[in-house]
């Protein structure tokens, strides 16, 4: 067996211990560090003393389908065509979803290493990614959300609500993600995997800001399942699929422009379309409204008229074209419109204001998909040596940097 | 006596009831959104419904000085002069402090109201600003820091300590900023001026999040103390000089770069010097560290390959010349460098690393200085008319607003 495999043209060493690599949905920093100085995460205090603590970036559009494919498949979403929970296709005049691992354009490390010979397990918080995340993977992959509905030979394992002992939870929650961690803590005792791959939900980053109650107890919830991994003997490395930050005034009011209401009302109905890659089957908390949009033209000969009136909107923080978009982000240029628009830190973009239902937003919006969102945390509970000190740090660094870089 | 006067080529209806206007230094606005939620500011919780919530944008360098001087004065620094706490001097070689009023180049709001026979009141949180905030003015002003040592001749009143009945309180404490409220609220009730501006200090911004039980406490007092000028009658406007970040990795860890270390390590010494204006004589909470820099060169010609080489520099948001940084941020071209340089949001600028004494910071740092703290409040306890929606709102507008757009 080869001391290493090559996916999508970089080498990963075969773990030398069992090692799991976690995406904490929506961990902007200072999550960690109000829980650590509210006494709340003494395992994750102890990591920058005792293992390593380092700070990335996110791709973006900061969102979690991209970030978790590219934390996956080690590669930025110009390899693994993954930008998006949609996009749209100007041929058809069809908005695609693409949660099918049809779309997937590159192959996955969890994947690899299975072939490879690893015993490799996945589990993810909302079933949306199980089929992106498993795809070619022969091994255990399954999410909280279903996993009452196990298929030994789908999903690798069964019972899983009986060897956790918890009910499955509301895709509303921060139990799902909890159940991720009883999970994963479940296999690594049982089907001792080589690599884990676990990914939790955002739920209550959306509602709840860095050191309050119910975000330092979600933490500390975390804290207890990473200190027990460490106990069993796992490479822990921990990153996120994008940050987080408050889209609201003093008051808690969200700040939303609805491009294509502006569009709309400037260019006349028609002219241009809005697509928020961040809507998917779960928008309850954030109601579709992230800091990123890609806008398709009708007439792209008004392509810098365009362009200069998003500019000109007060909580735009930038608008690219597609060409510098993909140089820039790195994007697949035949997954985004013709303009890619970004948000401030404090504004998120709609398209019009009839087509998001704000009724289930019962706290002030917090949300991402910016660049104000694309730091990341990069922890890991061994000491990492051979980095040099220029290289800008990716979270889909994750898996070279666990599996590479062990002092 | 006329209905208006004019200062810096603006207009300003003279008060048609006691009008406060407050500066709470540091107030990111996401301290207030969670002290409403957590039930600890009622009053701030209900000026949504029954007065006005906006969001406006602070001067850069979102200093506490220059965006205290633009609030009193209604103008940006390029009018009024003051755009940090100090500037170097080429010729002289010195660097020279701007607290005293000689260096301001406009009158203030407060000063030119006294004039027209207003009864006008300042009271500041820290000495450093109340010679620039008094200036010209026939009136009372002074500081909680030195309340104790009042000269009616100097200061309009004498005896507050006794009449807050609280000792002066430490330069840095949640306390001295109450002993502002305070005395604010005595003022009010026993000289009752026409117009009263009270400022803070952002000592518990520096050290606590927004949501702590520290943040949110600080935020109650206040809140008590707003609820108590508008029950006197008062118009009360609420803004801020900048807002306030995390500057930490998810450890806590204060990520700093060190501009005159990479200069020198790069040009030699002595080819650049670094200016920090965030420094002044009370740098304890927060080590002098800031998101804004401005760095003379000893050679101009070499003005692009510097520039190149700190725009590359990780944690460097922008380089801009100081013709282009005086255009967009309305600076005054005599008293920044050949550059002026921008962190990142979660990012700090330090000068030499042996420069900056960082034992103070018994808290993860939080600070600010860049285009990320740039987003305050303008809160009113009124509701407000003939407002123009396009209008970019500036905190420097909150004068105008509470004098000329009443309801």
């Amino acid at each position: 067996m080869s001391s290493q495999i090559e996916v999508n043209s970089r080498h990963y060493r075969i773990p030398a211990a069992p090692t799991i690599v976690v995406c904490v949905d929506g961990c902007e920093q200072e999550y960690i560090n109000q829980a650590i100085l509210a006494g709340q995460a003494p395992f994750l205090a102890q990591l920058a003393g005792s293992g390593t603590v380092l700070t990335g970036d996110c791709v973006l559009p900061s969102f979690t389908n991209p970030n978790n494919l590219s934390i996956v498949t080690g590669a930025p979403p110009s390899v693994h065509g993954i930008c998006g929970n949609f996009f749209f296709d100007p041929e058809t005049g069809n908005e695609v979803l693409m949660n099918d691992p049809k779309y997937l354009r590159a192959p996955t490390i969890l994947a690899e290493m299975a072939r490879a010979g690893q015993r490799v397990a996945v589990v993810t918080a909302k079933d949306k990614l199980r089929a992106l995340l498993g795809h070619g993977l022969q091994g255990i992959c399954f999410s909280a959300e279903k996993a009452d509905q196990l298929d030994v030979e789908v999903h690798g394992v069964t019972g899983m609500t009986e060897r956790v002992g918890m009910p499955v939870p509301s895709v509303y929650s921060a139990e799902l993600s909890e159940f991720v961690f009883a999970a994963g803590l479940s296999l690594l005792r049982r089907e001792r995997p080589d690599l884990m791959y676990l990914s939790t939900t955002d739920y209550v980053q959306h509602k709840h800001a860095p050191g309050t109650p119910e975000a330092n107890a979600f933490y500390a919830m975390m804290d207890r399942y990473f200190a027990q991994y460490h106990d069993v003997g796992a490479v822990l490395a921990i990153t996120a699929d994008h940050g987080m930050n408050a889209k609201t005034d003093s008051a808690g009011r969200p700040r939303i422009v609805f491009l294509q209401d502006r569009l709309d009302a400037r260019f006349g109905d028609e002219s241009t379309r809005v697509i928020l890659p961040i809507t998917d089957p779960y928008v309850v908390h954030h109601g579709a409204l992230g800091s990123y949009a890609t806008v398709y033209l009708r007439e792209l000969d008004r392509h810098d008229e365009v362009s200069a009136f998003l500019a000109g909107i007060a909580g735009v923080e930038a608008v690219l074209t597609r060409a510098t978009a993909c140089e820039r982000f790195e994007l697949p240029p035949d997954r985004i419109g013709d303009l890619v628009v970004l948000g401030e830190r404090l504004t998120v973009l709609g398209s019009a204001s009839d087509q998001h239902d704000l009724s289930g937003l019962t706290m002030p919006l917090r949300s991402h998909g910016g660049v104000s969102e694309q730091k990341v945390p990069l922890l890991f509970n061994r000491k990492l040596s051979g980095l040099d000190d220029t290289r800008r740090l990716r979270n889909f660094d994750a898996f070279d940097l666990a599996l590479n870089h062990l002092d």
